[in-house]
């Protein structure tokens, strides 16, 4: 079985103008994503935004990548369904089809105790047919406590690692430590792209990084130069990315600052899933702009026209001046 | 149509012990409630689970509650749903099955912005062919802000109401005051278990009160005090309730705890979705006699014998202190 | 010694231009809320600005009120301080000075555990000269927990009450119910001025309400004609200041809304403590308008001419124009 | 003026037996860590209590450090105090006692805005006779947005750096790739132990370590490590601290558990300001075993002899059984 190491990208997820999956945009990026080098694919993810598909939809994405892919690279795919059933067939369809492992987040919107989280997972490991990495992802699902984790990671030949998006540094080093100490085959990937490079350099196996989805060369870059030792260059192009994913990170909801990125490379992402009102989508066109001339000046060759077309429309600033005069009016 | 209005009971679900659902002791439950006097059902709520269903078994559990209830009471249904087709879809197929009202909660998961709630509520209420009440629930999925949910309220005639679960009473009477200034006939319901009665005061037109599955009697009987002007009783009431009220809501996972306070009324609710450990287990089975004793005191004879059957079982203690035990072990 | 009932306000801090306390018009303030009917005073809260105070000024404040209410009403002053001995320090001179009881917040800063602050809250009531209530406001200061302070109230008779500023309603009634039925002598009062009329329904003794600083005429007819029954009245009133309620509690920084408002009864509180941005205090000359004239409309005459002078100034809706300018600017 | 460099040590404070200064104490800590070769020292910072202390007592633990230590290491002193006037008189006797520069949190207690805080630091800078470091800590007071940084650092001159506990490594980058871009002397200090090693790694000028109050020997190491660029030995030391820091922070209330490991150094830190429950003391005591042996297996050789006399006393097993015993009593 192929070691989980290196770069895996979380993929955004094309629609078409009705909303619906666009089959031919997603096979088109994939292969774009593999010539480009990437180690593997994340498909169903939070960049994926599984919670806004259906069931089915969840496993028609596995089915059109791992079409896609022809095994060329490995694919770990995001498994966290409603309840413990649901989670056991998408895990033996993903087995089926040939993913690498799977990534389960804990439950999410009731708050559930680290007692039935441990035995949550338990549960799943000692019955799934593929590998599983455990998704710490608190900001959205409940958090897995590093104690939980390590219990499991002890006890649980099917969890074979974590992937910690949880942004909490300390964290990482700790499970890093903990868990690497007395099983140092366990994969410990970070979902968190600032840190990419200092998650490499103590110890981290890779990343699931959505960046990865946008500039690929860059984070691949970024792997590849603190493999070979050139810890000097990774810095720089890691420092250098920061300025665009802040961007994308706080643009409209997630991940539609990525997905506003991703299009600049020539892919279409259609009509998004959650909604976007007139003043977001405004906003969005402005950043558009912002982003084009920073992947530009990154070396992005196709994003330099939208660059420098850019600026700033006089029909927004009109917009926004006539938004001010609205506020000022309700508070007199 | 029937106005919104007293105490609506949000449905637990009871499964089987392969932790499906059990329709026949669901029919059962149905039945119970209806005959004790609850003005309304609603099921698909945060106390029924439904984020623990598959979207097929919540279509499933509002056709045999509507077969079962044969419009003797409205139902408001949960519609909470991956996405706004999957949303239209619900509101479709509860419209036909004679439905008041739906209930949505804002998106969860994802962090959203209010911009993005809003539009989503109002694109779902353009299309929607069933009455909306929008469900706040901050502590699992978005909050719908008080100016969105204002808004809201004054231009979409589809979005008839409220029910507010986020504990924030301080918001709740600026509800009540801001929105029916303006439209008198908006709905506003609390999910407020221990507040009903204070809501009631201040204008509120009902609630979805899960104790109501517990001791409809109880429940009701504050409502009908409330309305016959008997203050002092149903604030006699109001109070005995809440240690109990307490208990449920913080043994073992929500909804848990009103599971085992329900079972006390003769219901098998069966294998629950989400994993209960052990420990978990052995604490509810000893808050069950609390409950019964409790429940015995407020005239629900059918605990008498639970409670009078309880006491802490030796094998409990041996268990806690070897974990005790266990616990030193790993200080040392 | 007189019971803890009614309407105790929390006192601004005049300063003068230097930002020291401006003693003159402390005791007009003071006066004028003592000719104005409320039951007590309450110096060194959050509305006075204990935190911003040296230990010798909240000393001095203390004084200067003592000094001039002359016993007419009771005082209940604010001793948190930085460590027990400080505490002591400040109970046994608020004590001196005649004080009716003192006020004490959990510690703040850092995060302490239950365990401890019950150990502190027993050790202070066990040496202190003077009556305590115990003040929670979770959103400043260590929360004290609702098991904790009712074992507090059971072993300390010098802890005499609560006064719960959480906005946690329920947890309030659960406080009145678990409390007052082994003790009916403890005092609740809230210090949530938008509830406070359910809170007095429900059997809270009284409150500390910021707003009976600005319109203590409102806020003494809510306690009033819910004490003779008129519940009707009392709810009016109760709902017409909301708006006023949520604009102090947002403009500014807490307590600038407060101290804007205030101002228009005609006191001068001069240069607060907490720096004011020129944008922030352009928001609150914007606000002022508005207060103005809804204190106008519930009869505050000396309001009217603030009101009709107010309306948007020119020159203010240049300064917001010419930054969203400059935000274009940085977005391009 | 020396540049600020290398391991800053926050001073805990010992006390007597009354919770006085033990300036006795104080000077034998202070001149144990300069011969251990630690770059600076730290007085009011988080770890010394500074909230617990008077004004008075701050600025007496600074003269009596700056009395011992004589100029050999620079101070960088914590001047957070109630207000403007306070800190800048907080500021001034700093500069006259040879302080290299003053560290600042953000305004406590009260949410203040953003606004607001980069008045206050302006300000403050303004008129400061001596250097100011940004200290940020969100966990115990308003967090300092990295735009606010940002600008302070662009636009004042006395604020010469930014010390930063927030925990939020991807933060940490950010702010060294933004300032340090625009201002490359601009001094960025963490304040989070565990991740020492990655800070300085992605460009860090050094660190305030609690830790290094209790083994300024490791900590010295993996500095002066990654200096010549021993990166391996430098991450060796890092993860093996990683547990004693872990007990260390979760021991007690904070900084609790760097007084107890501080202790086995042989240093008498009395009776701590924050009240200890007895069920803490015995948490500690059992906690002090674990520390002493973790020290000692890395060459602490004096907490040797309290390791070998550790074990789980037979008493406290005895109070913890009566207390399970206790607990299942309430249940019943």
């Amino acid at each position: 079985m192929a070691p989980l190491t290196g770069i895996y990208v979380p993929n955004l997820i094309p629609y078409d103008e009705q909303s619906r999956i666009n089959e031919g945009e997603l096979r088109r990026i994939i292969s774009w994503l593999i010539e480009n080098g990437v180690h593997g694919l994340y498909p169903n993810g939070s960049t994926g935004e599984f919670i806004r598909l259906s069931f089915e939809e969840r496993l028609r994405v596995v089915e059109i990548i791992a079409s896609e892919t022809r095994g060329r690279v490995p694919i770990l795919a995001g498994a966290a369904e409603a309840n413990i059933d649901l989670v056991l067939q998408a895990c033996k369809r993903y087995a089926d089809l040939g993913c690498r492992a799977v990534s389960l987040t804990g439950p999410y919107y009731f708050k559930v105790s680290q007692d039935s989280i441990e035995h949550y997972f338990r549960e799943i490991a000692r019955q799934s047919p593929v590998d599983i990495l455990v998704y710490n992802i608190p900001q959205f699902a409940n958090e897995i406590s590093l104690p939980v984790l390590n219990r499991l990671a002890q006890d649980c030949p099917r969890i074979i690692g974590t992937k910690d998006s949880s942004r909490d540094f300390p964290r990482f080093v700790n499970t890093l430590h903990q868990i690497k100490s007395q099983r140092p085959d366990f994969v410990v990937f970070t979902g968190t792209e600032e840190i990419l490079l200092p998650s490499l350099m103590m110890g981290a196996d890779g990343g699931t990084i959505a960046t990865a989805g946008v500039v690929p060369e860059a984070i691949l870059a970024i792997y590849n130069d603190f493999q070979s030792g050139n810890i000097a260059n990774a810095k720089r192009i890691q420092f250098e990315l920061l300025e665009v994913i802040g961007i994308m990170l706080t643009t409209g909801n997630f991940p539609d600052g990525f997905r506003a990125a991703a299009a600049l490379r020539g892919f279409n992402f259609g009509k998004p899933r959650q909604t976007v009102s007139p003043r977001e989508a405004e906003s969005i066109a402005l950043v558009r702009t912002k982003l084009a001339c920073l992947l530009a000046a990154s070396g992005v060759s196709e994003a330099a026209t939208v660059c420098a077309a850019g600026g700033v429309q006089r029909t927004t600033v009109d917009s926004i001046v006539r938004e001010v005069m609205r506020t000022l009016g309700t508070v007199k």
